[in-house]
């Protein structure tokens, strides 16, 4: 149990009473990672009982201090589990995840008076790292900076972005990672023009560009970075423009970073720079996004989020312009905000590399 | 685009039109398929207009042929781009996934008059396969039968379930599958005892019970079986009674497929199989569940679920015995529905097997 972080969620809460569903949020709040599926399973938390967790007997769990199990199986009704524990007339603040076929049976069978989305109290606690994530995450943006030097050196004559990808697993696994954050981008030449583009059978070649967007999972939690390579050849004078300038709006971005300032003007900031370089209309994505336990959480860097920065807010810096005709470039760090300033998490340098 | 499997969900649709946010259900019914992640994705079905598909410019997609696209970004606002499209008279038929905080704003500001749960009719439909698909979910299971094969060798002195799992995925590719299907379950002695028990590294020790449960994907289609070995030792007499109990209740199971029965008399067989043997208690779960796009899809063999099978209904038999003192015992084939019986489609054989 975190207890903590249970106060700050409840401190934050803006109802009664919040059901979370997200198993994340869940894993955030208790210590108990279960991934249900299609199955329900809901925290409890209000300012009047201890949490309750409501949990299929399909999935046994060692029981932490000061959590209450409520056990169901798959022939019971989800809102006869609940209503025992939910009054009435409260406003119940449901998950920002919680699936319609559980959501339009609580409305219909007013096992509460009002629904709300209540996932901004559980959402603004998990933006602000403890100590304890802080250095989870560092480590895990160590082992990335790691697996990227690695990454480079599979890159040869004849492969494939397929089978790039398919030996990541195995150097993040070596170098102490348990998982993909998300399953990895491999891009080459033009592919790299698509931000989402997933690893496929395109073979390298001389002149592409390398583009890798990958990330780690290091006990519980994520890293995320971006380089953009260059394959055996020199890049064009305008291929140096394109890099320079996400290079540029990378760096001016991350040179802002600091407590107390809105997350939409450091995109601001990067937007700018590739804008008056001639290339907004080829940066199509937000600057940034939030990080931790998944790899993308609530918060965004981009133009219509307007919260104000918090020292230990960790999130993405990772402008990108997407121009076919020319080429695909993104370079994305991680940064944790501090008082005055930021730690970079990556390491990795952002000068132009050729392999 | 698939516009039978549209033509047949609109028949079953209770509702003037359709919601669907599903991925998958958006794959089965345009072929097109996009992984949003958080971000809004939706597909609108209604009997007046041609289906409109609602994607994030972030999603680059090759348009299919009568699929209309309404293309938005990540500063819109959601109620904003569906309602010109929704009739604000409707009852709007929204999925079952739909996350709550997409559906709260849409009741909060009255895109339609009443929300249901539509997914009934995509499931529905969904469950009865088509030849495209029959022929994919069998050569899938082919597969995973030839798998099984080769997984039962990678057992050996000092070798924990970890190491064993790592090495499925490289199997199943050099079979012809694309992915798992499911995270694989592969447990050692009492670890077999937990259903859902992950790989740990828990290491082998001779008269240990083997189980694995496990699916790859082929072609976008999921198999799922399991088998339960025990390791360089006879059974004792009260776990081949276990054995022979979960065997029974597995072929007894199938022997009764066919179309027209009702699924819940199906898990009922398999049931009192057990239950006679004094062993009812320790099967604590559901006797299968459809398959398909999915390894879980709509459709339970159940004691709740009194739906009747129809021809091409695809689903798993899979009775178990979770017994800690004794042992763990699970084993698992996929059928398909024939009008006077079915198709086992995992050919592995069912005799107890010493490894």
């Amino acid at each position: 149990m975190k207890k903590e972080r249970i106060e700050k969620v409840l401190e934050k809460s803006a109802s009664e009473a919040l059901l979370i569903s997200d198993p994340y949020a869940i894993k955030y709040l208790t210590g108990c990672e279960i991934h249900p599926g299609e199955r329900f399973l809901g925290l409890l938390l209000s300012k009047d009982q201890d949490p309750i967790l409501f949990l299929n007997v399909l999935f046994p769990l060692e029981k932490p201090e000061g959590l209450r199990i409520v056990s169901f199986s798959d022939s019971d009704d989800i809102c006869d589990v609940l209503s025992p524990y939910i009054d009435r007339n409260w406003t119940l603040g449901v998950d920002k995840n919680l699936a319609a076929r559980f959501l339009l049976p609580m409305q219909k069978n007013n096992i509460a008076k009002d629904f709300i989305n209540g996932s901004l109290a559980v959402d603004k606690t998990r933006a602000v790292k403890d100590e304890e994530e802080i250095e989870l995450i560092r480590k895990s943006s160590q082992i990335n900076d790691a697996a990227m030097n690695r990454f480079k050196t599979l890159i040869h004559e004849g492969v494939s972005e397929k089978e790039v990808a398919s030996q990541m697993m195995d150097i993040y696994k070596e170098l102490g990672a348990s998982a993909y954050s998300f399953d990895p981008i491999v891009a080459f030449g033009v592919n790299a023009a698509d931000p989402h583009h997933m690893p496929d059978d395109t073979v390298i070649k001389e002149g592409d560009v390398v583009l890798f967007d990958v990330g780690c999972v290091y006990k519980g939690y994520c890293s995320d970075m971006t380089r953009t390579f260059f394959y055996r050849k020199e890049p064009s004078d305008i291929q140096k423009e394109v890099y320079n300038l996400v290079r540029k709006a990378n760096e001016d971005a991350e040179d802002m970073v600091k407590a107390g300032i809105r997350l939409c003007d450091i995109d601001k900031c990067a937007r700018d720079v590739i804008s008056e370089g001639g290339y907004g209309e080829y940066f199509t994505h937000r600057l940034g996004h939030f990080i931790g336990i998944e790899d993308h959480e609530y918060g965004d860097v981009s133009s219509s989020f307007t919260d104000l920065t918090e020292v230990n807010n960790v999130f993405s810096i990772e402008p990108g312009i997407y121009d076919p005709s020319t080429m695909g470039c993104r370079i994305e760090d991680l940064v944790i905000v501090t008082e005055d300033g930021c730690e970079i998490l990556n390491k990795y340098p952002h000068d132009i590399e050729i392999i």
